[in-house]
């Protein structure tokens, strides 16, 4: 299995090719690595990327902990990059490293970042059938064609069309001999393997409706999309850790069942469940990137319990973790620099640990057990901390907000 | 000139027409119908909408104070709603407001908001000396044509196709008779205005290459994209008016100073120009949607002064406006409990103009002339005004955060 890395990012206007552009601190190959990696039915990655991009390519598979990826030097096309991909498997050219040659091979792009595993099944099981196929979507556009002097020569009709996409798949044997059978002109100027099996194996492959999510990151507004949805995706699960006592339960009750109608899956957990540490594996595993503790003032539970447990599953190394420090502040009565030594607190704490990438905010709600207002002082809290997860602002860490 | 804001927005998976799905508080369709009326040479613009939005699209036009804007029933599909605008022009069916008949006429998109004077010059310039015109794009992916049992049947060679876009401009006597002229199959199953001028008036259409800005809000992830560039586009401008005396004005230099690193356009004027109508005026008009007030406490300028300002000028009838109130803070005796009352009094403030779309965070610079970390607080503060300006977090109104 492999995915293709090539590409130089031009029309992204950045300076770097888009796939090495972060996505919530994170290179978009990154994502999009992971993506195929948790998938265990794929036995081996090769990223493709240009001589240039070696070091960086190695770099971001040890920092993020990547399995199973091998990086090959791409060539100056699109295809010359995926046939070096495919070769590898081919010529056993990596002494140390004998991948054994598979029977289907996918091919996909590293700016695709959001493919899951049903439509990789339906490829895949697609190519063991007809020997190659690949994901279609709808045309956006019409498309036309233009005369030599830039006119409108004619236009296609939109329904009887579609757009290729990624990823594709095909048996290896036909994939590896349209590559070896191909001109250079193909090699230089096409795009599309698809038209590479038909044109030297024959092979028609099966086209396979695939989602909106298929879409190739291109332009600036993609990345700016990419990222929103990678943060709408962090910011389902969030995970409250109370160390509630007397009255102070009724504020935590409240607060997490007003937490309800903002995110989508609201745990909640005692600390002393929290020192469990099978129990917090669960939710670590359950991809839980939002944690909320709440206590009264001078807990016995310190946030930076949670961030070593964060720490040691390295849960924080792929998306950052919001933690939010949710004080109940009982007493009016405490002295303004004695609250800015607190505040002064929150903001090292936050600074310290964002080096690992845990986003720390403080959260502070007034409370009264007669407040009448007690209902509207929680739905300001839950918005607040909503807002805060949903941004994931690196640059607000440390403040205290008041509910 | 007509702008045609037909569409279900079925694929955008939103309850509503895509084209009334909001951006920064307001419908994408009054983001494109501002962008067409803020150019003097477009005399009038026909918003088509099915019968069903008519009321809704009249509120907009209202709420919003767009001006030459007349509301069309549309068919119902995109070829009948496109005939409908053009027949007001012909047919003069309103009685109360009879537009003249164009010599041009511009078709384009109610969900492509990002339109600019420069393509629309270049096609309608073209669509008079060729008759019609269109803006086009390369292709992001490959065409493909299917067979009917699912399979590839060919795949087109990208660089020989373009992706037709809007806008398209075309002699409006031309357009006028190809609908006129064209059949059912046509107006139920086409797609295409620059089709129906070459097959029905033989009017080849001259292809203009467009700017990715062009591209058409159509899945979820374009509303995000959309959204994070209207933000961007935003957050360009602030202008820093500064009440400061003795020692504070070197913290105000200093942060007008930092600030010139984070947002491109920093202008900086004193409270007493602030009163002065004329210079408010030209700051207004220079479209800045962010203003920071900036004063040691206790000031004689008042942040309602620059609201009253701001609602005057209409300014934040179209976008949010961010308001940023900086203290400079050189005590450290307050109390707690008092310090509580001026936080109380900033979320009030803030929830009271929050109604007037303007958007109001306090910030807090502890100050001491002496302190060697001066600067790193300053370029704290500078961090978190352009955090707080590129997010324009509504939830986050009211807080006062410390540099």
């Amino acid at each position: 299995m492999q995915a293709s890395a090539g590409g130089s990012g031009e029309r992204l206007g950045a300076a770097r090719p888009k796939q090495f552009c972060a996505l919530q601190g994170r290179p978009l190959v990154s994502h999009t690595a992971r993506a195929l990696e948790r998938i265990s039915w794929i036995s081996d990655i090769i990223v493709v990327v240009s001589l240039e991009h070696i070091e960086t390519m190695k770099s971001i598979i040890q920092k993020y902990g990547h399995k199973r990826i091998t990086v090959v030097e791409g060539g100056v096309t699109r295809h010359r990059s995926i046939f070096n991909g495919l070769k590898i498997f081919a010529e056993n050219k990596l002494s140390n490293c004998p991948l054994q040659k598979p029977e289907v091979v996918i091919i996909h792009d590293a700016v695709r970042p959001f493919i899951e595993e049903d439509i990789l099944l339906k490829v895949v099981k697609a190519a063991k059938d007809h020997g190659a196929a690949g994901a279609i979507r709808p045309l956006v556009s019409t498309v036309v064609a233009s005369s030599a002097d830039g006119c409108l020569d004619h236009s296609l009709e939109r329904a009887r069309y579609r757009a290729s996409e990624m990823p594709q798949a095909f048996l290896f044997d036909i994939i590896y001999q349209a590559y070896h059978q191909c001109n250079d002109y193909d090699l230089d100027y096409g795009t599309e393997c698809l038209h590479l099996a038909l044109k030297y194996c024959k092979t028609k492959a099966k086209l396979i409706e695939g989602s909106p999510d298929l879409w190739k990151v291109t332009y600036k507004r993609d990345l700016y999309a990419a990222e929103s949805i990678i943060k709408d995706n962090l910011s389902q699960q969030v995970c409250v850790i109370t160390d509630m006592k007397g009255d102070a339960v009724q504020v935590g009750f409240l607060l997490h069942e007003t937490l309800k109608s903002h995110i989508k899956q609201v745990k909640r957990i005692s600390v002393s469940l929290c020192k469990d540490d099978n129990y917090m594996q669960n939710i670590i595993l359950g991809q839980c990137y939002n944690f909320i503790c709440m206590h009264v003032k001078k807990s016995a539970f310190q946030e930076t319990q949670l961030v070593d447990i964060l720490e040691n599953a390295n849960i924080s190394t792929l998306y950052p973790v919001v933690l939010i420090s949710v004080h109940l502040n009982v007493s009016e009565n405490a002295s303004f620099s004695s609250e800015m030594e607190d505040l002064n607190r929150i903001k090292e704490f936050a600074r310290e640990v964002k080096k690992k990438n845990i986003l720390v905010y403080g959260l502070l709600i007034h409370y009264n057990k007669d407040d009448p207002q007690l209902q509207e002082t929680v739905n300001s809290a839950a918005t607040i901390i909503s807002a805060l997860i949903k941004d994931r602002n690196p640059e607000l860490i440390g403040q205290l907000l008041v509910a």
